[in-house]
């Protein structure tokens, strides 16, 4: 019994109740198992030793093929943002407790964090404090979002990239480390730069999460290298309030900690969770992902959304899925949100949803 | 090798295959691991130690907002209902076998389970016997549920509640315990009786789960505080043929055993889980939840239906989320009903239905 | 460290990255635990010892009533088949390592594994070599599939079984075991035939998978006793490149490793898994199949699909559930597709999708 960083708890409990959650990940011709801060540090050191991919040397002709960058359909315009990866100090509950069940979360909880931070033009500097999830890059169909990003993490000394969902991409823009056969995009080392270029094709409509993808991808997803996308119909009219929501636990080889904190958006518990606040008359849309390797079940009390012409109010969102929970408010009061596994809940993956009449 | 309650048993080897479930939960500021009968005592003592939420002393202003009891809309009704939550003994193998595998499920398998006892108006007495899920609770839309609730668990000393998904409901008939910010229907404390006044909305067609949410809500619902509700279209036809189906593990912190069972309505095992017998022409509603902390895929042998025009006979339900299967009875004969998850079918999640020509 | 069948492996790490995957059956009374090699020739024996099942002495008429067996409709035909179920040498890993990961995967990888080997008419002779998945089948709407099974797996001496998902059968062609009240499909003992006989219904279209049922079912379905089922509308056109997927992992019991392999059709790694490969143009169908206890979240890279009208390029598939992913090919490269779960992506379950332009 007890706060799970109580040292004296039965570790052994935790993953018993699926809570405990070790990473498994393949660097550099090894499979490799993180379940603390010393095997993260491993994976590092392993991914450090990697190599810059050759011009493929693979003899698939695709591999060596040109591919044109893609430019915005007539009438569409290209999304220009520039975003930075950097490390950073995180504290996954900077209240300190848990305002539902009142828990205390003790110090220390703060860890190295890694995320994707939003640039002023030409890298002119941050703007806004680091975020996790990253900015949320918007298109309307017909666009490009063209992405100049830098991997400023220098001092992870690993390549890193971005990886978009959704959206339509040339094997160079795809950002994924593919050994030998890696493209431009798919291994941007400390200190580079790289721009993506995606497109806005009738088909990316939706929400939709971006993630690194490079050589290290299990533990820097972990750390906080992931974002949204939302592509929106030509003048579709946008939410009066929207949020992305990204459910997944802080595992101990990213944190340190002895168990996983069962985290939205990278904090843990009601009130360092998103407190959300909307009104009544909004039309509100809220883009949940699973972030981690769980399935996940999304439930907002007092409220309920259309699937297929359906009604639910809990709906399963699996890893790198994303559901948009859309409805026309008209319930006032204090809500919870949560995730319906009930060890994720009261592990704290939980948050206040409070709507003014 | 032998039954899972066969003290020899590997109890590892059950926890690897994904059988062996520790609850977690957070009560009264901790956050615990239950894993056997005494951690569940435990847990009980930690929710008896809590007082009675004082008057919100948050300073948001929803949470001392005022909210009108709704009403029936025009041409609608109150449904009115008396459940009790009582204790009981309960067997999960009545039986004493499992009739498809005829694996002996032997003795002691009786625990102290607790439910919602449907009762006549006024608290007049039990209608029948403990069930479990508790009595299905059904309106039509436009019509209110008036479910008065009485906690009966006296000998249980400490305070549930009624959480209903999927019905519209202002703050104090969420039903959930909130801590300092809880409303009037989520604390009834033993011996007390509330009443929940439940809207049934045009999206609120559909079956809905309710269950405990109050501050032991973790392992109270495993225990068996939870039930259906129905809404309809208003004068919607009522199938022929009608059951609800709850697929959950009994865990060890709830039964003592050292593992747990896989059930369908607390039961374990065909011939001990609900044996549905339909007949030829029929139509056919099985309403299917999911109450543990797993995903299940029920499939129905024999049979096939439809989710959004496409034909399956397999279907994902996570917690707290329901599935209505629904088709026209066509095919004679002793078929088997059981979650696809082979570890939870081989384990007892499974059941006969039986189709008279 | 190091690679999954390295002895000095961290086990528990596996377990608790949720790749250890132990089976839990019940045969002839028994629930074991199948962990390892020598667990599952204890099942092996236990089923051996198994004795015919008696006609049905249960005392419902069901279980004694006749089935005529079904003709097509009018204007459909029998499509014919012959498939045996035979043992041998299976690889995991033919190339030896995973291109994406470049990860070596050393020898010894080979174990006895199960399939569904078609057979030329009157069983003279295999057709092509063993395939893990058996053969696609495939019949239009009003079609019957007749399928004649031999048990030829004499050397493993126990029963095995057909049973289809999405077509109509009769109880006798359901084939499952269910002890006293198995059928006449439900037991094929070694060296014994019996011919299925299955009905392309309207509500059957689609893909479905069909597994073994019979008194050792989890165990040799994970053997490799799987296959697929396509049906389709009446002179539907058939996709111009077409694929049955099945994902799940092979577990220790079955292969005598230390740990499980992630796979893709019995295969592990990219170069061992199927390497697809299209062009664009042309009308592309990936049947996408859970084969093991794990829920799956497929994903490829550079393509999206629908699903009830909503675009999605990562979608969840369970346990002997399916999904279709069908697209209009019109992006060349290299791509990956993989179970975005990333423990069982980095452990295996991913592969090539080549398109030409």
């Amino acid at each position: 019994m007890g706060f799970p960083t109580d040292p004296k708890l039965p570790r052994r409990g935790f993953l018993q109740a699926g809570v405990g959650t070790a990473l498994l990940c393949s660097i550099g011709g090894k499979t490799l198992v993180l379940d603390n801060a010393s095997d993260a540090d491993k994976a590092d050191e392993a991914v450090r030793a990697l190599r810059r991919p050759r011009a493929a040397t693979a003899t698939d002709p695709l591999d060596t093929m040109k591919f044109p960058t893609p430019q915005p359909q007539p009438g569409g315009v290209p999304r220009e943002y520039w975003i930075e990866a950097r490390t950073h100090t995180w504290d996954p509950a900077p209240l300190g407790r848990d305002e539902w069940h009142g828990t205390v979360i003790p110090k220390p909880r703060s860890f190295k964090a890694l995320s994707y931070q939003l640039m002023a033009p030409g890298f002119a500097g941050a703007i806004g404090g680091p975020t996790i999830p990253g900015p949320m890059l918007t298109a309307e169909v017909g666009d490009t979002l063209v992405v100049h990003f830098r991997n400023g993490a220098t001092d992870l000394g690993q390549a890193v990239t971005m990886h978009p969902h959704g959206v339509r991409y040339t094997p160079d823009y795809d950002g994924v480390y593919l050994g030998a056969r890696t493209r431009a995009g798919g291994y941007i080392a400390p200190g580079e730069e790289f721009t993506y270029t995606w497109e806005a094709t009738p088909d990316s409509v939706g929400a939709w999460p971006y993630h690194d993808h490079g050589p290290n991808h299990m533990l820097n997803t972990m750390r906080g290298l992931y974002g949204s996308i939302v592509i929106r119909e030509k003048g579709a009219p946008v939410p009066d309030f929207e949020r992305a929501l990204f459910l997944g636990a802080l595992s101990p080889a990213v944190t340190g900690r002895r168990r996983a904190f069962q985290c939205i958006n990278h904090r843990t518990g009601a009130g360092n969770t998103p407190t959300l606040r909307a009104k009544v008359g909004q039309d509100v849309a809220l883009h949940v992902f699973g972030i981690d390797d769980f399935f996940h079940d999304f439930h907002v009390h007092g409220h309920r959304w259309q699937r297929g012409g359906v009604p639910i109010d809990t709906e399963t969102v699996g890893p790198a899925e994303s559901i948009t929970v859309r409805f026309r408010e008209d319930n006032p009061g204090r809500w919870l949100y949560h995730c319906h596994v009930l060890a994720h809940q009261d592990g704290g993956m939980a948050g206040w949803y409070l709507v003014d009449p």
